[in-house]
């Protein structure tokens, strides 16, 4: 047996996300994004990386050639191709010579398993397509590589005709291919069937076995799970689940269910414990962003609203959570809302002043202050900056850094000389001082963002270390159209800290201005207080 | 038996957004939203429809009374509360006779099953817990209620005693309750559990039995499956999967799986067909984005991108669609994107000229113009307007409406009289014609549409029946902050269609502006085709 194949035997991990997932809707990489994808996925230890056909396009190409070069710990990387074109030989198929060009030890080929798919889409005869499987693998395998074949529609096309799927995986074996995925291209097969499909093929062939589900029914998890149960080893997916309609089976879930729920090791020991930074960090790449409530990873996987609930959990951590989130390496949050009741918002207050209990009546000022914000459309859940700084407030632990007199920002078309768009002006005061300062930039906000800076500069010179690193813009009655309210989320730091703050309007520019005063503002208290408490 | 039991002995569905769904994040409904969503789930038939406790807040007091007026078709209303307090007699609980005030038939109970809960959470004793469900549903039986319970932890509990937990269920069935309903509080139960376990309880007692799952391990749609195939019948979940920390079971995903995959019916016959306006409804009143990828009802749940599908779906619809999307209410979409290939943008230009096909030139342009605007930003995906103008300017069958000479945008604080922040002015010229006009309004986009509406009036009185029904705002590269590229999505309608458009720039200003005259041109456009071709 070839030895490349040891990794087969054993529940491994084979990600997509470079090549399924990049048909998920909004999805689209650089190279660079590539790289540090396979960076990514590396460190937290997959098996297997897929990353496409370096003849597919130019970018794909450069990829190939770039991540030669990486260094990495446990994941190979998988060029991927179809089998030959049906009127060619294998030497022939400028596809296959491409796949080969890309270097990779491995290879992953995709073939026809349904017979009314070869028949109407392929427009090929079943024995055609079987040579076609069979040569390609005994090609590749020839040529050195380690071949894994991903039999497409393989649930359809057993289901329309058993006799012949079968003959489909029998022609790849024949043809050399180290291990036979089963896809589940529709994603329509159930968990049930998914299992029992898997073990025939697993009893049949003798050989390592994978599944490849899409999410078309909401099970893809579940399916990829009950295959594993079934005897397959090799679990193919996407780390978030992106993909093409409803998207790829989603491994960071699939992965902690293995190695938390099911004692089924996946990744080298201790890695699932880096499993949500690593999510994350792939979704800055992909700049998309993480559904809140994914299962383990997402912000809310571990996070409490019900009063009743967060008075449990503070109580006995397993009373709603099923394991602890800092398996996974996520943490438990406590969200803001009406529902929420004070235990969780005396839980942040505590961090101010630790005398304060449920029955403070600072706690029901802050608490009714939180709700009547929260009506107006502030959440704070993603701006802990505001919460802190309300609750200063609320506490007469602050005091303004300055005063705004007016701004004034002008947007226009065509544009000024220099490109820019956007003009403000402002004038604040600081004690018995004056500053009147302007600013461009592209679009209002960043006007107003350099006016303000300028002005504040000359009082406290610590706003120079302030860079602003996202900016969010939530429409939140968008019924209302371009009168609607929005909500703008500012993330600031200074190098060190990172903080974010909120602003709400129906004017974008005052929502911008409000949280973007709140950014300032809550650098400069936080200085002033390491001053005044350097140790604490 | 009490003849309101008949409805539980065949699978029907329990919908509990308006209770559970409420703990979602970002999830707060008023009393009028309450009501939509109600007579949305009754059009869609679900069996019940659980709307949390009278006695919990005013704004469900004020609901329930309000639903009283409703005429409903399928649906039952069901309040919600737990059972009496340990120190209290039944008549002696405030919740219980608040729960009894609702004036519901039904009601569901929820009790303790896990003893460490009893002991640590309730600090009861674990004959205490017993009485508590025993009595409290012995008194709403006898107060006339048709009574379910809900057992909270149920497989938690069971795992830990499996004996004590079946003594809870004893209790409650004791006391008169129609259905035992198992809950995943946690949601970190697998599958294959559930069924067993389902099973159990199905043989041990008898009885109706529901299921009620969390996410946590992203199975609860398969956990709900085959706690049915282990012969529940009722399953609790949220039309959309809204809930606490990873969301509940998503029911529409559960309803299209019963009955189109497993041919076990849980609604009226037909209604599945209405399922996906249904969603989308409802995602509206909750004013939360549906996911693009949820099974059956998302925007892209039958949406191809990559170019091979979209030429094999072309060919034969099944071969990448597991039901036909109509089947659920939704339709098949092709994506734009650079990997699409040109099958599908040739399918959305044969709308303007059939002629067109994949070697005509004209379509090679319309594609690099289509990729070189992808990369500037755009996404056509949801902005079919700016699309279809760009095939018309491309294909020579387009001219300007206006020209626009110049627009001045002011924001200001304070506020100026009438508390407006915003004023616009505009000048734009429409043949020989001129027309300078100003508008002002909550923000500059508003003031800007003001003034640009009043402008094109006196020309094209037609645009006084557009209206501005959506407004999306992404920050593309948020990490730019203030500076970074946004993308404006604007939804339009003259009361009979419905037409996006798209707009992208570093300011937002202009970015809403290009949507904005895009939406106006889009309306003109179509009306002069209608005039010119008033049959076609």
């Amino acid at each position: 047996m070839n030895p490349s194949a040891e990794v087969l035997k054993t529940v491994h991990i084979f990600d997509s996300t470079l090549r399924d997932g990049a048909q998920g809707e909004g999805i689209s990489f650089s190279v660079q994004d590539k790289l540090h994808i396979v960076k990514a996925l590396d460190e937290l230890g997959v098996a297997f990386i897929e990353a496409g056909n370096p003849g597919s396009n130019p970018k794909d190409l450069e990829f190939f050639e770039e991540v030669k070069k990486m260094q990495l710990k446990t994941a190979r990387l998988v060029a991927f191709g179809a089998t030959r074109r049906k009127d060619l030989a294998v030497t022939e198929d400028v596809n296959l010579a491409s796949l080969l060009s890309a270097g990779t030890e491995w290879v992953c080929i995709f073939g026809k398993t349904w017979d009314f798919q070869v028949k109407e889409i392929l427009r090929a005869s079943l024995d055609e397509n079987l040579s076609m499987i069979r040569d390609t693998m005994r090609y590749l395998t020839e040529q050195g590589r380690a071949v894994l074949y991903d039999a497409e529609h393989f649930f359809d096309g057993y289901r329309a005709n058993p006799e012949y799927a079968m003959k489909t995986l029998a022609a790849a074996r024949e043809g050399g291919a180290l291990a036979l995925v089963l896809c589940d291209t529709n994603g329509g097969t159930l968990p049930d069937e998914v299992q029992s499909v898997t073990k025939r093929v697993v009893q049949e062939f003798g050989v390592p076995v994978g599944i490849h589900c899409h999410n078309d029914t909401g099970m893809a998890v579940a399916s990829s799970i009950m295959s594993v149960t079934g005897g397959a080893t090799q679990v193919q997916g996407t780390l978030l689940g992106f993909g093409e309609r409803t998207g790829n089976a989603n491994l960071s879930t699939i992965m902690a269910n293995l190695t938390l729920k099911m004692g089924i090791p996946c990744l080298p020991e201790g890695r699932i414990a880096d499993l949500t930074p690593i999510c994350r960090r792939l979704a800055e790449i992909a700049n998309i962003t993480l559904e809140n409530g994914m299962p383990y990873v997402g912000y809310n996987a571990f996070a409490h609203k019900a009063g009743m609930h967060i008075d449990a959990v503070t109580k006995n951590t397993t009373a709603y959570e099923h394991v602890p989130p800092a398996s996974v390496g996520n943490e438990r949050t406590f969200l803001m809302s009406e529902v929420a009741g004070r235990s969780m918002i005396i839980e942040k207050i505590k961090k101010f002043d630790a005398d304060i209990n449920k029955d403070s009546p600072i706690a029901a000022t802050i608490v009714s202050r939180v709700k009547e914000l929260e009506h107006q459309g502030y959440q704070f859940e993603g701006a802990e900056g505001t919460f802190e700084l309300l609750v200063r407030k609320s506490m007469g632990k602050y005091k303004p850094f300055f005063d705004l007199h007016y701004y004034k920002v002008i947007g226009e078309q065509p544009r000024a000389e220099g490109g820019y768009t956007s003009f403000a002006q402002i004038k604040i005061g600081v004690e018995d001082e004056m500053a009147i300062m302007a600013g461009e930039g592209d679009g209002p906000v960043h006007a107003l963002d350099c006016a303000l800076r300028k002005a504040l500069e000359r009082f406290y010179p610590a706003v120079k270390h302030i860079r602003l690193t996202d900016f969010k813009v939530r429409v939140l009655d968008s019924r209302s159209a371009t009168a609607a309210k929005v909500r703008v989320l500012i993330e600031s730091t200074d190098g060190e800290e990172v903080w974010t703050t909120v602003g709400v309007s129906t004017d974008l520019i005052e929502a911008s201005w409000i949280a973007l005063v709140d950014s300032f503002e809550f650098k400069l208290i936080s200085d002033l207080e390491k001053r005044l408490h350097p140790y604490a």
